[in-house]
């Protein structure tokens, strides 16, 4: 768990009686387990998987679930539910698609764990105004309506996106209203689950995961293949330092590649500082016979990131209020969470 | 703790009675452990520190610590002690040339976490029928006589070298009876604290631990360097990924520079492997969109270091009869251990 704690969701039961109904599509691990969170807040909230497994599974358990796509975006036009994409990046835009056939009036947000190439098929089909990103930084390495649990998101960070009030504001336009609404029900969706809101830039969120997740996932299969390459007697030795460093190569390619291939440019910039650092340690190494430099920056990092506060500073802003694009702003230079009211 | 637990050791008690007067130089973490096991064993134990105030700590828990060097050293030879190097690399060669000086009869094995650069001071003085080096991989991030304590090294491995037996052998020559004698009495200390013996050549040693524990703790100085340079956004969505690749990035430079220094090309080596690895997942990325290979390579090496069996497959021999050169080669090949009988 991250060094930063819940504080206690005051504001929870509000922001679940001001959602409108929730339509997810996708019900695995995220979409599942919200839909579960959602019920226990008395939201009304169903649902679309394409796999008649899944939608049997959540029936049996008295959830509404269809393997009727149509059928369910004709339901969230009707009721003006707030559609959440959780399916794969590879179908999103298929998904956006199908939104503008059948729910051409709803609002849009998305689980999925990259922002910008989520944000790039919304603005290919013109459809910014309607959407806002979200990225709850919850889960397991466990998949499927079996994995979901009550309970997943609270006190976890939702990282949401504020691109087009960024861009707007920039240029000294207003930012439009509807997109403001839409902001509002994907804060509101992320407090009434426990989760604690992180404004980002799209952008800035890749680059983030990109430091903090993509490259120690690729850097851990790294030092585990680099390891085992040093045969069985360097195996046998392997203690404590070698296990935690490499605890997430056992994370399975698929889902790590499904970050990495949707945050390619990101990754790159991660990677070349990592392999930059230690080009340098080597070159030290090799030339001074010590590698000082890099062990002394990077004890100097991890000792900072341990000794950051148990709480992230936490932003009042009342939502498309004066300021508040700026408190959006502030929130996210510093890695800080708002609180909508 | 590693995945390896400790056997019974049935011969611990065998082992200490059949163990020498044991003389410490150096009574730090791992030498001052050492001296508690040994008192708790009732093996004669006594020892050296430079600092006056470990000397007095060790005194009056009832220990038999000196801070005089040459009555420490004329002590061992008077009662035919194993001599214990228990100080820092950098003055290893000085307490070899006290030894010689001093205690000119006695066996000598060290606790050095590099065993080929203690082995080229020892072959510089052309003592290699007297010592023969020894690797107890138990200890922590703290140090000094305040850390000590008993057991440090039940269950841990006792990397233990053979490099004058391996090289009389290979040469057709018979092992010195010499050194065979001090062989014994260093698998007897190893076995009568409780450890797991694994021998291996001290170049093969440091190789090893250059990939499993030097490179690695280089790489969590990297990663942790990189993910801070993300920012404070960075910092913020960092979750167990991140924690746990950086974890060691805690350790005091001094530390890891004090292995990386005296083990130079093994890390280089190492770090060479990373660097190879990471550059091609980022061509691969850059050129094709997914680091595929890198990710598959890197889960089946942690796969399989999860999967390796619970115990260490053990070799017995009996020390200096036919054949046990041989069973200390096929050990170290599979990174197996020795039951000394």
């Amino acid at each position: 768990m991250s060094n930063f704690e819940s504080p206690s969701p005051a504001s929870s039961s509000l922001s679940a009686a001001q959602l409108p109904a929730v339509c997810i599509l996708g019900l695995g691990l995220i979409g599942g387990s919200m839909m579960r969170d959602l019920r226990a807040h008395n939201v009304e909230c169903f649902g679309w998987n394409r796999s008649s497994a899944t939608v049997e599974e959540a029936t049996k358990e008295g959830f509404d679930a269809s393997t009727d796509f149509q059928a369910t975006l004709e339901r969230a036009e009707a009721s003006g539910a707030l559609i959440v994409i959780g399916t794969p990046m590879t179908v999103v835009g298929a998904m956006l698609d199908a939104i503008n056939e059948h729910a051409p009036s709803c609002g849009i947000t998305d689980v999925v764990s990259v922002k910008a190439a989520v944000a790039a098929e919304v603005a290919a089909r013109g459809m910014e105004e309607r959407f806002v990103g979200a990225h709850p930084m919850a889960g397991s390495a466990q998949a499927g309506w079996s994995a979901t649990l009550e309970g997943l998101f609270d006190g976890a960070p939702w990282v949401i996106t504020y691109d087009l009030a960024a861009a707007t504001d920039a240029a000294g336009e207003p930012v439009p209203e509807r997109w403001i609404e839409v902001f509002s029900q994907v804060a509101n969706l992320g407090a009434a689950l426990g989760s604690q809101l992180i404004p980002a830039l799209s952008d800035h969120h890749d680059a983030s995961v990109a430091r903090i997740s993509h490259m120690p996932h690729l850097a851990a299969y790294a030092i585990a293949a680099a390891g085992e390459a040093g045969g069985p007697l360097a195996i046998s030795l392997a203690a404590g330092s070698f296990r935690d460093c490499t605890r997430v190569a056992a994370a399975a390619p698929d889902m790590v590649m499904s970050w990495c291939e949707n945050n390619t440019e990101p990754v790159l910039t991660a990677l070349d500082d990592v392999i930059e650092r230690l080009t340098a340690a080597r070159t030290q190494l090799a030339t001074e016979g010590t590698a000082m430099d890099l062990a002394k920056t990077g004890q100097i990092a991890r000792v900072r990131y341990e000794a950051r506060p148990a709480h992230r500073p936490i932003f009042r802003l009342r939502v498309g209020e004066g300021g508040w694009i700026n408190q959006l702003k502030l929130a996210e230079s510093v890695g800080g969470q708002i609180d909508v009211f």
